[in-house]
């Protein structure tokens, strides 16, 4: 490992990729000031907006690394197994991978406040409430102020970490330059947050350790358990159409979608329509750029850089997974902020890229082959075949959630089974023996 | 045609689809004041950045509507044939089309000049040197001023049209929006424009009713004549790499790049190294968004709406069909200005989408297929057919540059000629047979 000259080095954004990047840093002895326009999450209530967050292997791997995985545990609630809610059905459940594998359930807003507490103990410094308007790229200044047209004030900094979301300001000046690609790309889907409130004794009312799926095809409602015995649910639905957000208006509108669909939540009703119009309908965006960096003096991480719909629940994970790829390459060059950013964004780039294709096709799936027989014998298939050779078929799910092989290995790895299977679906009568011998062979023979 | 109320209207950008929509908007008794933030360009040099353009059928057609046909011929000179210099073969010529069919060529700047005189006669009102900074998309409001920082003035209008290119402002505000899809993506190769100065007694050193290519496989130079004599030359090359931009680096260099790869021209060698150094060395990028539009208030046309990489020569042709098309849609719905920005996206959408998927494909022809003898005898067989049967094969290139079928047709119509064309490509001998009864036949057959 190559010793780091300190630097003043400001991150804007005191999300999640800025307080653990801010973190890292500091442990290098660098001087740190995080800039925030919004206020302090730890003095405000959460937003009702939020998506409750599933901690997987990659974003544990970043913590640990830091000594933190201990410490964010605490407030975070394992789930070993998706329950579904199928109308007509008694729930059921799948378990997401072998014995000892979960993804974890976190607040946002819990581990955002935690993770704020961590970093200033560290000796990060805060700055909430100050908009950065501008940039200067070149010269790493940041011009801050109380709105676009008034008074600026200027900073200069050694180093600029864009950790600014989905809309970042920082990328926002990145972007006007030439030869800068971009895309936006949202989905005619939007979400909104709900509660189910806790059992009067303070336990949950469904189970604890499963992410709760409603699935109702182009439509479908989750639950995340909380430490307080609540859920945060997210209803992911069009927002035009028969269906959709837009076509509920009034608290009969809301009231009937609910008992129609959703009948094993009623005795919550009360709470999620109050939630339904008291929360916005927010959209869902996949956003990709290049280049993340600019020469040796700014650079994207997390969300700024590579921003992706939420159905692979990676979006946190990819973000932190960042940072510790960034680390590893910093250990590497030392004081050669150039090469580091270079090969970060060399190193990033493809895999952000698979991972946001890997959640638009989650997206896809989820809401057009769910109800597809074909589709459902497939993965019967493959999750049979898989637990008869683990060795030799990991599936991407897997893969990506409970490994730290790339992302772009995951997709590459999951085309290549995508086209074996495409060949075992076409066997005559695989209805009928899909689980027989001559398919195992089968398959084995294409590996 | 139904009738129009009188509309205080503004047009951002002073260009040649900001001009042309202006002139048709007059005609309807609209008060029309044009913004555009750069001097009046009747005043100042041009830019040393232009690419000739290429006037075909849908351009014509959207200056024959408003009476300009005959007006703008009268600067423009018309191709009939590409004039081919390939190293070690004799310049060669191919026709594009039928007898009469041309494309014709402008120098930008001298159109653009036309057009704005031609608004002024009309009516039309011009504010050059007026920076707009921001705009209010539901109130149709603009604000301009000395900088983005200082004093602006507000304007309000009842409508504002974008026709401010590539990097539009108004645009620059819709995406801000949510649910607003855009993308910007630049290739690899860039532009520099390049002058051949007339002989001693004004006349065109090359033929004068030509296209003129110096293809070279990664890079390649065009000319198009101007009415003094002179020729505007495109260099195209890739900014990095072997032989790029980024290594010509000296004059000695320059010397060395034109003799090798262009020695025809070494007569202007003084001319074009002088020019190499001179001018800029700009980017192409491909952008595509959506919506357009914002309520009956504000709408984008031209490129501002969707930028094209050059290489189909439509960029200000698709910019023009824009206007007749919105024109027939206002004579359909008169005052229903939200009923016509939305069915002028809807309409539009897919052909701006299908000749930027063109346009795209032309660069990476040109740039990766123009040395493969397969693809130069599939191209053979094409024409050879088409010949023959006129009427049951129309080449792409004629559908998008002499017809006004939609472009998005065009590109399906392409697509299927093209399957067609694999099936012929691995006829066994096809080298040999490819202009027998036989393969014809077979090419009827898939019709």
């Amino acid at each position: 490992m190559k010793k780091q000259q300190s630097k003043n080095i400001a991150i804007i954004g005191s999300g999640l990729v800025g307080s653990l990047l801010a973190i890292y840093l500091k442990k290098y002895g660098h001087k740190i000031t995080v800039f925030d326009r919004r206020p302090d999450i730890r003095k405000v209530d959460f937003s009702g907006r939020s998506i409750n967050l599933a901690m997987s292997n990659r974003g544990w791997n970043a913590l640990k690394e830091v000594g933190l995985e201990d410490k964010i545990k605490e407030i975070a609630i394992p789930l070993d197994k998706r329950a579904m809610h199928v109308i007509g059905q008694p729930e059921y459940y799948q378990k997401y991978g072998k014995e000892g594998e979960a993804i974890w359930s976190i607040s946002r807003g819990v581990l955002n406040r935690k993770m704020i507490d961590l970093a200033e103990a560290e000796g990060v410094q805060f700055k909430f409430d100050e908009k950065v308007w501008d940039v200067d790229l070149p010269e790493a200044k940041l011009y801050t102020g109380e709105t676009e047209k008034g008074e600026w004030q200027e900073y200069k900094y050694d180093l600029i970490f864009g950790c600014d979301g989905a809309f970042s300001r920082v990328r926002h000046k990145m972007q006007r330059r030439s030869r800068f690609d971009y895309s936006q790309d949202f989905i005619d889907v939007g979400y909104k947050e709900l509660t189910i409130a806790p059992n009067a004794d303070g336990t949950h009312k469904l189970d604890k350790h499963s992410f709760h799926i409603w699935p109702r095809g182009k439509f479908m409602l989750i639950a995340m358990p909380n430490l307080d015995g609540s859920f945060t649910c997210t209803l992911f639905m069009p927002f035009e159409g028969e269906v959709s957000f837009e076509n509920i208006k009034t608290k009969d509108d809301a009231r009937v979608f609910f008992k129609t669909y959703f009948p094993n939540v009623m005795q919550d009703l009360d709470n999620l329509m109050e939630d339904f119009f008291k929360n916005p309908t927010s959209a869902m965006v996949t956003m990709k750029c290049f280049p993340w960096t600019y020469w040796d003096k700014v650079a994207l991480v997390g969300d700024s850089a590579h921003a992706i719909v939420p159905f692979y629940g990676q979006g946190m994970n990819a973000g932190f997974e960042d940072i510790y790829v960034l680390n590893t390459i910093i250990h590497k060059y030392g004081d050669d902020w150039e090469a580091i950013f270079n090969e970060f964004q060399q190193v990033r780039k493809p895999n952000a890229d698979a991972i946001a294709e890997l959640s638009y096709r989650n997206f896809m799936e989820m809401s057009s082959k769910t109800a597809d027989p074909k589709f459902l014998l497939q993965k019967k298939i493959e999750k049979h075949f898989a637990t008869q050779h683990p060795e030799k078929w990991l599936p991407v799910y897997s893969r990506v959630t409970f490994s730290d092989r790339p992302y772009a290995e995951a997709l590459a790895e999951g085309d290549a089974q995508e086209a074996i299977m495409k060949k075992v679906m076409s066997i005559e009568d695989i209805e009928q023996k899909w689980d027989s011998k001559e398919v195992e062979e089968f398959i084995l023979k294409q590996l």
